[in-house]
């Protein structure tokens, strides 16, 4: 008998119907001999409501209050679950946050998660009851109600998982699993079996939103099996867990386990910078105290004892870097500052990078053969990022896919 | 400095702009020099949503995840409260039941109240903060979220105000106090400035609902002066308060306080019935195991060894009152059943009847003088009730109220 816990996120548990789809899956997982704890999030379009409410009560809404405001929602869903549960003959429980306990620091609207207290919950399962935990809130230590933040049902379910030391956390979105790459690019896109966490992290940040980075940062941090899957279609979804699962059958493990891009980049460029030791933190100190998140950063020496310095951002974040940089370079007597917001990055994912060379050889190549410039290229120890014009980007993505038989 | 506890109902706090109204108020008590803790309801039309929501799920729906998701009313209200006070410079924190705790038995959706603990609400109040309280709502002491049943705001409220022995206890309504009778019937009718507990209960439970019978016992009990106010018209409403804070000037306290009536009166008659000891025990021991209501009683005993009952009851309860009564005539070779279900019930309630004779003769004079039978009387300490036809019921209660100089 194996202890799952199973998130329903917004969209999942959006109206009656769906609320009664979720009872009727979760009664499911029962019947073929689970035991089953479930985190869900507020129906959707809930929260949007009460914050509406809340901005016509006060122009800068408590974050006390909001979160007592707010919890009202998970509230809701965990109570009616329960009732839908019931009614299909499944005995079922709710908890609050405040009830399981679920602790948390105190910083109103992304609390973290410090102690969750697995006892009531298990003693509830122990009698044969699904327990439906409210997710996205939590409780601290003086009693106050928190929440998690916007999207944090996941990290409960987690946390929950991790707590509870069950054997699966499985994550129910409105797709049916992390694919090789965007099925909008590439319609002979896969869905994966599974990605170790590493990979996952890797290709959430990219752009493949399927998951919180947080919740799957918790997953590998306490080793908890995470499972993505469909709400509405059947199939068993994406597994994401540790590499050492993939030991035993290393030799299937595909090279590379998905292409993730974003086409929110931006790249700046300031050129002819003098090259003196400290200038690079000159350059971008300034950049990261305006807030402004630099991705790839690039230093090209040139012959004359100058430098150039390139790196990217998110769009919005362009104009006032560039401002910034402006100042910069006449500060620094640069010659130009440049800025470019037709770019993408495309990033190819694997842990079997680690192990295999000439990865890095067949993309470039693959790339040159279809005619794309590369202007910026980053790696890691199971990534290899490029940049490229935006015009290029199916066509990169597609060739790519293609060239590491992705669709195979 | 005073500390006033005050309530606002579902109606008080309907919608965006009501609650902002409630926050002025509120805000003005305080700036009058007041502390002030608030007990709310949930945005009236908001239980009736989520108990729809709740029938959608399960047929009977479980009364302990009622009870968690009917609170989140309460909750949505502190908290939006909570902001508008702290938008109007007003400082301000929300509790929920479980937070105070207002600790209550086990019994979902009609829980009783065992105990609050003031202390967290008394510190925040020192610290100069307006605290606002979930009403409805408790918590028993394994942790799981209780109801006190519909309109058990006032009761909260007021148990609220004598755990905190506090000067009074303001209950907002959308009538501006209690008065002499019902303005639709006398639109001579006054407000009055104060009542006895005694008085209210009688006054309440014959048609003058403005508060909750229960609230009012539990104010008695405690000895919590309580105020009724409209949340919507200036004014200082009705106090009710023990007989004792009328000694002071009893001259000026009229004998007769309001004329209370009930329009939902049904008459039943047996007639002919073998006059033998157990014999009431026999007719109205059935009705009382249908769960019938009686409220007035009377015997006539005949000359011929044979007695005739007459009892009332609501109008609801006339038809399954009658079957039971032809049974028993049958049983016990009485001679007719009788109902009537155009009668109405009229009462004069004023503690000043203790003291004072004659009141009930005025009365009847009063009655007899515009040609009003009366068919049954039914008298306490501080009440005289009558049965008469519905179709007098304006004129008699218009002439009482005349002849007792209610509108002086």
């Amino acid at each position: 008998m194996a202890l799952i816990v199973q998130k329903f996120g917004g969209t999942s548990v959006g109206n009656v119907e769906r609320i009664q789809h979720v009872a009727t899956q979760v009664a499911k997982s029962v019947s073929e001999g689970n035991q089953v704890v479930v985190a869900v999030s507020a129906m959707s379009g809930e929260t949007n409501r009460l914050t509406a409410l809340a901005q016509e009560m006060q122009s800068r809404p408590s974050k006390r209050e909001m979160d007592v405001l707010l919890t009202t929602g998970e509230q809701v869903t965990i109570a009616l679950l329960s009732m839908a549960l019931q009614e299909r003959g499944c005995p079922a429980i709710s908890y609050t946050g405040w009830q399981v306990p679920i602790t948390t620091d105190n910083v109103h609207s992304k609390a973290r998660i410090e102690k969750i207290d697995g006892e009531k919950i298990l003693a509830q399962v122990a009698q044969g009851k699904v327990v439906v935990v409210a997710g996205f809130q939590g409780v601290t230590t003086d009693g106050d109600i928190t929440t998690l933040g916007r999207g944090g049902s996941d990290t409960t379910a987690v946390a929950l998982a991790a707590a509870l030391n069950a054997d699966e956390c499985q994550i129910y979105t409105d797709v049916d699993g992390v694919y090789t790459t965007d099925p909008r690019v590439v319609p002979e896109a896969k869905r994966l079996e599974r990605v170790t966490y590493d990979e996952m992290l890797e290709l959430a940040s990219l752009g493949a939103k399927v998951l919180q980075i947080r919740s799957v940062e918790f997953a590998s941090k306490y080793n908890v099996p995470l499972r993505v899957l469909s709400s509405m279609k059947e199939g068993g979804g994406t597994l994401i867990t540790t590499e050492d699962n993939f030991k035993d059958n290393d030799m299937e493990k595909p090279l590379i386990s998905g292409i993730a891009f974003s086409r929110d980049e931006a790249k700046l460029m300031i050129l002819g910078v003098p090259d003196k030791p400290g200038v690079a933190y000159q350059i971008l100190g300034p950049i990261s105290d305006a807030n402004i998140e630099i991705d790839m950063i690039i230093q090209n020496q040139g012959v004359d004892g100058n430098t150039d310095f390139t790196f990217t951002v998110s769009r919005n974040d362009m104009e006032p870097a560039f401002e910034i940089l402006e100042g910069i370079a006449t500060q620094l007597g640069a010659r130009e500052v440049l800025s470019d917001d037709t770019i993408v990055k495309i990033s190819m994912v694997g842990v079997g990078m680690k192990s295999h060379s000439g990865i890095a050889s067949t993309m470039f190549k693959t790339l040159a053969e279809n005619d794309i410039n590369i202007q910026m290229i980053g790696t890691t120890e199971i990534k290899i990022s490029v940049v490229i014009d935006e015009p290029s980007l199916e066509l990169a993505v597609q060739s790519l896919h293609e060239a590491f038989e992705l669709d195979k």
